[in-house]
C-alpha cells in the first residue's frame, strides 16, 4: 500500500476500505507517514467526507492504537456520557454521583478546556489536591470501591487520537464529523464501557451551532457506537447560554455542590436529570429514561449523590472540608459587577464571547502554556425570556487581571441583544435519539 | 496574518487575495510555514480551486521568490515555448534552432524527464559534453552570440517552485490547474522572455488525457501570461502516440538531427513547424503564423536551422563530430523487434505505457537516485491508421537490461490496440488559441 496513492484516493472521493485507513493510521501514529502526507489526507477527508464504513473503520484503528481498558472484573453495567461541549457545562460534576449512586458504574475519562469551552478536568482540579492523573490500576481500584472516577486520558488510551488531534487543530481541519467521531469514540471505547450518553450541544456556544450539524454528528456518533455493539443514546441541548450561572473552575464546582445539596437550578438540573436519567437507564437500573430521571432526583433529595461526591473526591486526594465550607475557598484579587442601563427582555446571547469572556478572566487557556487561575470566572445571572430592570446585576466578574477588566465588561455587554418585546426562551432538550 | 485562518479560508470557499497568498508562498519558501499546513493548504487549493485573480497571485509569488533574469542588453524579440509533456516530444531540440535561425532569440529554459514523459535536458545531455548547468552570465553570453541557448532550471530561478513541486508530489496535489498554471509560468516568467508558445497536449500520453482538461489548463497558462504582458498563443496538440517514432534520449537527438536535415517525419514536423511558425509570429520575424511556417521550413530546407544546431550544442561544449556522423555513438548491449503476428490497423496507442517502456529500457528515471542510459529507448514504426501486415516490425527495443526485455515486449504489445477495419488518424493541432 502506497500512502500517496490513498491521499489521492480521498481526493478522488473514493471510498477507502477498512485495511486502507488501518495503513494509514497505524503507520502515522508509528511515524512511518509524515506530517505533511497525513494533513493533505485529513483536508481530502474534510472536503469530501468518509461514508459510515470508513468513519468506524478510522475509530477503529484509533482505538487499537492503543490499550482497551478491561473492567471485565468489576460487577455492574459501566456507563459514561460525553459532552460536546459548551459554556458552563459542569454536569459532568453533578451526574457521575448521581450515577453511581444509584449504582451504575460511571467509569469517566475527560478533558480539559479547549477555547472557550471549559473542561471537566479543569475544574475538579481546582479543588485543592484533587488527582486527575491516575494509572490505570488506581482507576480501576477507586471505581470499583466508589462506583466511580474522574480522571484524564492517559498515554496508553488512543495515542493516534492525540497526534491526529494536534494535527488537525494546526491545519484547519479540527470540524469534520467523521474526524469528530474518530476522536470522540476511539477515546471512549477505550473505557472499557457498556454504555454511553452522549450530550450534543448546540447553539452559539456550541461547536456545532446549527441544530443540523449537531444532528449530523449525533447520528455519526451514535452509529458507530452501534457499530461497536455499545448502548448509546444521544441528546441534543440547547448551549445558545451559560448552562447554570456560574462560569469558571472552582466557580462551576460551588455551583454543582449547590445542586448535589439540593438547589434547584432549572436549566442546569433539567439537562442534568435528562443525561442521568438516560446513564441509569442504560445502567439497566430503570426501566425508561423517564424512570432514570425520577431515581436521579431522588438520589439529590436523599443527600446520597452530595455523600457519593464527597467520597469520589477524597478517593482521589480531594480537599473535602472545603466542600462543606465554601466561604473558605481564596477570592480573587478583583471582582466586579456589570448592571443593566435599562429594562428589558433578553433575546439573545453570543455564547461563545461569554466563554471567551471567562476565559480571559483567567479561566482558560489562550496557549498551551498559559495557566489557569482557578478563582476566576462569571457569574451570569439573566436566562434568555427574562425580564431584566434597569440596575439589575447582569454579571459578576472574578479575576487577579484588573487590566482585563474593561474590556472584558465591554465583551459581555456587547454580546447580548435586549428587546422591548417579551422574548422566547430556547428550548433545553431538542433530540432524543437512540 | 494566520496561516491557520487562511488554509480555513481556503478550505471554506473563499477567494485568498494578493497579500495572503504572496504571506503563504514568502513563508513556506523561508521555511516559516511548515510542511504540514502547506501541504493541507495545497489539498484545499487542490479540491476548491483557485480564481484567475488567485492564479496570477500565485504566480507572482512563485516568480518573485527568486530572480528575474533582465535580457534587456540582448537585441531582438525573446521568444521560448514550453511544452506540458509527452513521449517522443523532441521538437524543443529542432525549434530551437528553426527560431533563432530566424532571428528571434530563444532564451530556453528546460527540465528533466518526469514519470512517462521526456526531458529536453536529458536528451541534450545524452550528446557527450553537452553543459546544461550554464551559470547565468554564461547563459547571456551563449544567446547573445548563437541566438539561442538551452539551459536546465537555476537555483535563483523560482526557488519557491522547487519546494512547491517537491511537496505535491508526495501529497496527491499534482494535477491542478491553478498550482500547475504557478509552476510553469513563474519559471518562464524569470527567463526575461517576450513571448512564449506553449503546446499543450492531450491524449493517452498526456498528464491532461482530456481534450476539456487541457482546454482548461491551456486558458488558465493563457490568462496568466497575458496578465504579466506577454505575448502568448496555445497549440493544443495531439500526444495519442509517440510524436515522431523514436522515444530514448540518444534516439530522439538522432531522430531530431535527421529532421534538422530535411527529413519529412510528417507528424512531428507538423508539430514542429507550428510551433516553430507562432515563435517567429512572436519573435515578430513573420506577418502571421502562415507565414512563420514558410520561415520554419525555409530555415530546414536552407541547411541553417542544422547549422545553428551544431552552433549551440557547440557553445555549449557538446561533441559535435558526433552529429555529424550518428553511426559512431556506443549502441546498447541488446537490441530486439517486436513483430506484427496478424494483418490489421492500428486503432489506438496506450502512449503513457510506451513512455512507461522506454523508461524501463534505462531512458527514465523511476526514483531521483536512477541514472539515466542515453542509448536505451525505442523506436516505435506504425501511426494510428496504419495497416500493418504480418510480419512488419511494429518497434525495435534497445537496452542494457536483458532481464527487463520480455515483459516490456509485453507491456507495448498490451497497450496497442487493432481493428480489422480502417482505422482513423487523430488530428495533429487540435486548437490554436491566442
Amino acid at each position: 500500500m502506497n500512502v500517496i496513492e490513498l491521499i489521492k484516493k480521498k481526493r478522488d472521493r473514493q471510498i477507502l476500505n477498512r485495511d486502507e485507513i488501518f495503513f494509514l493510521i497505524n503507520d502515522y501514529t508509528k511515524g512511518k507517514i509524515p506530517d505533511y502526507q497525513f494533513s493533505a489526507f485529513l483536508m481530502a477527508a474534510y472536503l469530501n467526507g468518509m461514508n459510515s464504513e470508513e468513519t468506524t473503520s478510522i475509530t477503529e484503528a484509533m482505538l487499537y492504537s492503543g490499550k482497551i481498558i478491561d473492567l471485565s472484573t468489576i460487577e455492574g453495567v459501566k456507563v459514561d456520557k460525553h459532552s460536546t461541549g459548551g459554556v458552563g457545562d459542569k454536569t459532568s460534576l453533578i451526574l457521575a454521583p448521581i450515577v453511581s449512586a444509584a449504582g451504575v458504574k460511571v467509569p469517566m475519562i475527560s478533558g480539559r478546556g479547549l477555547g472557550h469551552s471549559g473542561g471537566t478536568l479543569d475544574k475538579l482540579e481546582s479543588i485543592n489536591g484533587f488527582r486527575t492523573d491516575l494509572n490505570l490500576a488506581r482507576y480501576k481500584s477507586v471505581i470499583k470501591k466508589t462506583g466511580a472516577v474522574m480522571i484524564g486520558q492517559t498515554k496508553s488510551i488512543a495515542p493516534a487520537d492525540k497526534l491526529i488531534y494536534a494535527l488537525r487543530d494546526v491545519t484547519s481541519t479540527v470540524e469534520s464529523i467523521p474526524l469528530i467521531t474518530g476522536s470522540i469514540m476511539s477515546k471512549k471505547l477505550a473505557e472499557g464501557i457498556d454504555g454511553l450518553v452522549l450530550d450534543i450541544k448546540t447553539g452559539s456556544g456550541a461547536f456545532m451551532r446549527e441544530f443540523k450539524d449537531a444532528k449530523k454528528l449525533a447520528d455519526s456518533l451514535i452509529r458507530t457506537a452501534k457499530s461497536f455493539d455499545k448502548n448509546v443514546i444521544g441528546i441534543i441541548t440547547d448551549m445558545n447560554q451559560p448552562l447554570g450561572n456560574y462560569i469558571g473552575n472552582w466557580l462551576e464546582v460551588v455551583e454543582s455542590v449547590k445542586a448535589l445539596q439540593g438547589k434547584d437550578i432549572h436549566d442546569l438540573m433539567t439537562v442534568t436529570h435528562m443525561l442521568s436519567g438516560a446513564m441509569i437507564y442504560l445502567g439497566k437500573k430503570a426501566e425508561s429514561i423517564e424512570e432514570g430521571i425520577e431515581i436521579s432526583k431522588e438520589m439529590i433529595l436523599s443527600g446520597k449523590a452530595f455523600d457519593k461526591f464527597l467520597e469520589i473526591v477524597k478517593m482521589q486526594s480531594g480537599d473535602t472540608a472545603i466542600l462543606k465550607d465554601l466561604s473558605k475557598y481564596p477570592k480573587s484579587k478583583y471582582s466586579e459587577k456589570i448592571v443593566a442601563d435599562k429594562t428589558a427582555y433578553l433575546e439573545s446571547v453570543n455564547n461563545y464571547e461569554i466563554g471567551m469572556a471567562a476565559l480571559e478572566l483567567g479561566a482558560g487557556r489562550l496557549t498551551k502554556e498559559d495557566v489557569i487561575d482557578p478563582k476566576a470566572g462569571i457569574i451570569f445571572h439573566p436566562k434568555i425570556g427574562d425580564r431584566i430592570k434597569k440596575g439589575d446585576v447582569i454579571a459578576n466578574l472574578f479575576t487577579d487581571k484588573k487590566n482585563k477588566i474593561e474590556s472584558i465588561k465591554d465583551r459581555i455587554t456587547q454580546s447580548l441583544v435586549f428587546s422591548n418585546k417579551q422574548t422566547s426562551r430556547p428550548k433545553l432538550i431538542k433530540k432524543i435519539i437512540s
